[in-house]
């Protein structure tokens, strides 16, 4: 149902198909994002922190402006708090949000605050500004462009999907400095979120599989859960929330010697004019790659 | 819990105290308001239609910006949908949020789909321009101000809560043909919400209970459901949606006679300078009145 809903809902939202929305007023530097977690989904409160959890609830919005390197500003914060917590339960729960806030710079403006019988609910919209010559979207990639990704990936359930540091200064930075052509933030997996950035693109994409920064945390879990590998995990898990970058070639080396960020920068691929996912390893052919990660 | 956290909320974010929030950037004119509804609290969907859902939750954001007299642009719209429910439930619902954005020219511009196995929640953020001399605010109140209401109050439980129209074109109207000093949108009840307009404007206030404009449900109510008459359910319903306006008194005649907007506009009392609420009958001296209605 979700994947049917989600195309239908597609056909009717032009504007759907970045990780927020540019805005026409005023004069395309108005960027908008939200997103709604839900207890037992995107954390488990009663093994969390609950300013954990409100941490994570504004860094998914942050990731998501991130992508589209957009300057963080403002916030509106809708909550239904479970009716059985306390007062102290909901206070540690907007600390994790104020605290990131001030961390980024956003300013909390307002929101609705309710309460009810079911399981925590919190929903952020994030307003933020286009930075530098203007946002960066999933459609600007071109066949021939590198595809750079920060951090290391994969593993996230054990800890950084709540932890993580979403990717603002570096989208910043390198939009900034360097002609980046396209951006998406990795929620959903690297194969997946690279398959939407190429299909928006126009492109196909190859992914060099052993340049592909696989985090400690996907090697210890795929040593904890057997069936799937580090690197079936690093191409597959959610919630890394770093950035995949598609860059003109010319300016990659750059990049990579530049050090412009304290944080890996690595070289995993190309787009390529074919359509579809391909994967290779250093002196074999490509081989097809289905895209896998988390369907909402 | 909910009040004591609201007010420690308050203390943490001085913009919150109207029903948007104005933005510094650009100039004073960006507003942006969100609201979260849940299914069991704000409509019941094992009784009601899911279009009648999804429209009422834009509707109660499009009644926050009227408040504020803004103009009502783009919205994102986040959904954590039953996993129960059917394709074709989803399509209603957004439906109705659909219908009512394109009466209001709101584009939906993005948004979160999610489902999970808890009860429908929705959470839209709207975003407003300021119109005419800026956002009208619910502390420009003064002494001396006469109240006025649109509509009629009371008794929205019988199906006003849903099908509400939101005051946005005859606050943009009045705000532009007349200078309005303050606003409030009557969303927990008359009487709540006249306390928190009196008291963000330093005032108290005195209703004619006479004056006010009791709807025909309010009376249907008020014989179906003994202990509360229409009057009461008129000054502590919720969810009238209706418009509290405060003016300057020497332009209330001119509002009256003007005529400029197709519904009902009624002087119910005004602004004075003693703190609290009062209430007084043609004739008699005024009586504290205990502000009612409905607290998040």
């Amino acid at each position: 149902v979700e994947r049917d809903f989600v195309r239908w809902l597609r056909q009717r939202l032009p504007r759907i198909g970045d990780d927020a929305a540019v805005l026409d007023w005023p004069a395309d530097r108005l960027i908008v994002t939200s997103d709604m977690l839900m207890d037992g989904t995107d954390f488990e409160l009663d093994r969390c922190d609950p300013q954990r959890a409100g941490r994570k609830a504004l860094a998914v919005n942050l990731s998501d402006l991130a992508a589209m390197a957009a300057r963080p500003m403002a916030a509106v914060v809708s909550v239904a708090l479970p009716r059985s917590q306390r007062l102290d339960f909901a206070q540690q729960f907007y600390r994790g949000i104020f605290r990131l806030a001030e961390e980024f710079q956003v300013e909390v403006v307002g929101g609705d605050t309710n309460s009810w019988s079911g399981p925590l609910v919190v929903s952020i919209a994030l307003l933020g500004e286009a930075s530098g010559p203007g946002p960066l979207c999933r459609s600007g990639g071109r066949p021939g462009d590198d595809l750079l990704v920060t951090g290391q990936l994969g593993g996230s359930l054990l800890g950084h999907h709540l932890d993580f540091t979403p990717r603002v200064r570096e989208a910043l930075t390198l939009h900034a400095a360097y002609p980046l052509h396209a951006a998406i933030d990795i929620s959903d997996g690297l194969s997946l979120d690279l398959s939407r950035l190429a299909e928006e693109s126009g492109c196909g994409a190859s992914l060099d599989l052993d340049q592909i920064p696989i985090s400690p945390d996907a090697h210890r879990l795929a040593e904890q859960v057997p069936g799937l590998s580090a690197l079936d995990r690093a191409l597959g898990d959610g919630e890394d929330f770093e950035l995949l970058l598609a860059v003109p070639p010319e300016v990659t080396r750059r990049m990579l010697d530049d050090r412009l960020v304290n944080i890996p920068l690595t070289r995993i691929g190309q787009l390529i004019a074919a359509p579809g996912l391909w994967a290779r390893r250093s002196g074999q052919e490509p081989v097809p790659l289905e895209p896998r990660g988390y369907e909402h």
